[in-house]
C-alpha cells in the first residue's frame, strides 16, 4: 500500500466546498482499486487568511509545500474584499513558479450527458497545453509620468526554456494521443516574442516528423474552437492564450464549472498542483450548490500524474455516467447540490 | 451633390473579389438615396506590389492617401510569398498608425437569415471597441543571446491618451445605444498594463453614471461570448483582446465572412479606414466565390462615418433581406457566387 502526502488547499469561495467533495471521490476510487491511499494535510490559506495576516500564506508556506507528493487546489480569489492580483500572485501564482511548474495542462472533450451552447458540437476531444510560467504574465514592467502623460509598460518574456518546454510537452502528447499540433500565434500582429514562438515551434516540429505541425493566430483558433473544436487534438499556447482558449474550451464543453487543469513540474523536482479553471465564484459561495466536477475532473489529473491512468480513466468514466444519468449542478441546468453529485459518484464507484 | 473621394486598396487575395462588388453595391445606395456619389481611384499596393518593388507602396503612399475622404481596403497577405509581419505592417498597420486610427470599430449581430453556430443565439447586437494604435502591437522589444539562453522580449504600450480614447469612445457609443459597457480586462494575471487600463476605465465611468459599467477578464469574457452573448452592448478592449474578442464575435454570427470593421481616425485630422474582419484567404482567391458581406457591411460603416446613417441602415436591411432569402456563398453554407450575392443586393437597391 503506498500512501500519497497531498497538501489540500481550498482557498476562497467554492473551492471550500468542491475540495472536500473531491477529495471523498479520491479516496473511494483508491479504495475501489486498491494498493494506494491518500493522506491529505489542509492549509486555511485563502483571502480569509490575508485579511488575517496580511499574507496569503506563512513565509516558510512554500517550504511547507515542497514535501508533498502533490498539491491540490481548489479556488483563490475574494475581489471585494482583497484585490486580485494580491490574492492570486501571493498564492496561486506563487506557487506554479516556485515549483517550476512550466505547464498548464487542460483538456476539453464533448462529456456525455451535458449539453454544448454549440448547435452541432461533434465529438471533441483536444488538451490545450499553455505555457505556464513566463510569456505575458511577467512582473516586468511600471508607470511613468502622471495625468494626461501616463504610461503604463509590460513587458512579455519569452525564454528558449519556457518556450521549448511547453512545446515539446505538446508535442509529445500529441504523440501519444492523435497525432496533431497545433500552435496559437499571433505573429502578424505581435512582431518580437511570437516570431520567437513560431521559430521555436518549427524546431521542435522539425524533430517530430511523426507529428502533423500547423499554427494558426489566436484570434482564428478562438473562433475555431467555436465553428470546428473536433479538428483539434492538441494546442500549445502561451500563457495568456491558453489562458483564453481554455476559457472557450470551458465554455463549449457545458460550462467552467467541469473543466479540470494540472499545472506540471516537469523536471521532477517539485510537487505539481492540480486546481480546476474555474475561479472562487463569490456569488455562489456558501450555498452548497457548485459544481464539483471541475475539481473531480481535476483529481483525476492528478490520478493520472502519479502513474495512475487507469484509476483516472475509471473515475472520468463514472463521472459521465452520472451526467448522463441527469444528475447535475444547477449551472449545468440541473438542481442538485454539490454533494449530491459527488455523492453518487461515490456511491458508483463503491457498488 | 457631393463627391466622396475614395481610396480602394483591394490589396491580395479575395480582397480583390470583394472591393469591386462592395463599390458596385455603394455606387448603388448612393444612386437611390441622391444628393451623394463617389469617386473612386483604386492602388494596386498589396503582396505582389511587394514582389515587384520592394515594398508594400510606394514612399509618398501614406502622402497620397491623406487627401481622401476614406480609405475602403481589402485584405492584406500572402503568407506563401511575404511574410505576414512585413505585409500588415507595411501596409495595414502602417496606414492604422499614421492616420491616428486609435478607434477600431466591429460590430456583431445576429443576422436574419443566417445559421449561428451556437444552439441558441438570442438576439445578440453588440460592439466591440479595439483600441487600435499602441497594446500588445507594438515594435518594442527585440531577442537577446543564441541558442538555448535565447529570449524575447516583447513591450506592451498603454498610454493614457490612447486608452482613455478607446474608452471614452466606448462610453459616448453606449449613450447612443443600449447603456452599457463591458471592458476587457486581465489584471489578475497582467499586473502593470491592465491595472493601469482599469483605473482609467473607472475614471472615465466615473463621468458617465448613467452608463452600466462593467469588468470581466478577457478569458472569462470570451467564454460568455459563446454562452450569452445578447447580454453585451458596447464592449472595450485593448488591440489584442478586441482582435480575439471580434473573431469570435465572427464566429458566433455565422462567419467571419461577414464581419465588418472600421478603423476611425477620432480628431479628424486624418481618413479613416474601412477594411472587414477578414484576411485575403489565399485558399479560395481568383474562384470567385468569397463572400462580400463583410466588405459590404464594412461600406456601410463608411456610410455612418461620413453621416449618411440612413443609407447605412439601409442596406444593411437590404442585405439581410438577401441572406433571409437564402442567397449566400460557400462559407454561409450556400452555393452562390461572390458577384450573386452582391448584384442581388444591388437589384433590391434599384427596385
Ligand atoms: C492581420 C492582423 C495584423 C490584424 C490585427 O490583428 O490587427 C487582423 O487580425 C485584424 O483583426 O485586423
Ligand atoms: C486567476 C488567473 C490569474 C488565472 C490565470 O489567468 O492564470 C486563471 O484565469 C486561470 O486560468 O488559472
Amino acid at each position: 500500500m503506498h500512501t500519497y502526502r497531498i497538501a489540500a488547499i481550498p482557498g476562497d469561495g467554492i473551492g471550500k466546498e468542491v475540495v472536500p467533495a473531491a477529495l471523498e471521490v479520491l479516496d473511494a476510487v483508491a479504495a475501489l482499486h486498491g494498493g494506494i491511499a491518500f493522506r491529505y494535510d489542509a492549509f486555511p490559506w485563502s483571502c480569509d487568511y490575508y485579511l488575517a495576516h496580511g499574507k496569503m500564506m506563512p513565509d516558510d508556506g512554500l517550504r511547507t509545500l515542497r514535501d508533498y507528493d502533490a498539491i491540490f487546489l481548489g479556488a483563490v480569489g475574494d475581489p471585494a474584499r482583497v484585490p486580485d492580483h494580491v490574492s492570486l500572485w501571493g498564492l496561486l501564482i506563487a506557487i506554479r513558479r516556485e515549483f517550476e511548474q512550466a505547464i498548464n495542462l487542460r483538456p476539453a472533450k464533448l462529456f456525455r450527458g451535458l449539453e454544448s451552447p454549440l448547435r452541432r458540437p461533434n465529438d471533441f476531444d483536444f488538451v490545450v497545453v499553455r505555457e505556464n510560467s513566463e510569456g505575458e504574465y511577467s512582473e516586468i514592467g511600471g508607470r511613468i509620468h502622471k495625468g494626461a502623460d501616463e504610461l503604463a509598460v509590460q513587458s512579455a518574456i519569452f525564454t528558449r526554456r519556457g518556450t521549448e518546454q511547453a512545446i515539446r510537452y505538446a508535442f509529445e502528447l500529441a504523440g501519444k494521443r492523435r497525432g496533431r499540433v497545433t500552435s496559437a500565434t499571433k505573429s502578424n500582429g505581435i512582431v518580437h516574442s511570437m516570431p520567437f514562438w513560431d521559430q521555436v515551434f518549427r524546431e521542435v516540429g522539425a524533430e517530430h516528423p511523426d507529428i502533423a505541425a500547423s499554427s494558426a493566430h489566436v484570434d482564428a483558433l478562438a473562433a475555431f474552437l467555436v465553428t470546428k473544436p473536433e479538428t483539434f487534438d492538441v494546442i500549445v499556447g502561451s500563457n495568456l492564450f491558453g489562458d483564453i482558449l481554455t476559457d472557450i474550451g470551458a465554455a463549449i464543453m457545458g460550462g467552467i464549472g467541469i473543466a479540470p487543469a494540472a499545472n506540471l513540474n516537469v523536471n521532477g523536482k517539485y510537487p505539481s498542483m492540480f486546481e480546476p479553471v474555474h475561479g472562487s465564484a463569490p456569488e455562489i459561495a456558501g450555498l452548497g450548490i457548485a459544481n464539483p466536477i471541475g475539481q473531480i475532473w481535476t483529481a483525476k489529473l492528478m490520478l493520472d500524474h502519479l502513474g495512475h491512468q487507469d484509476m483516472g480513466a475509471h473515475l472520468l468514466q463514472v463521472v459521465e455516467d452520472v451526467t448522463e444519468a441527469g444528475l447535475k449542478t444547477r449551472d449545468l441546468g440541473g438542481s442538485a447540490p454539490t454533494l449530491e453529485v459527488s455523492r453518487e459518484i461515490v456511491r458508483r464507484l463503491q457498488r
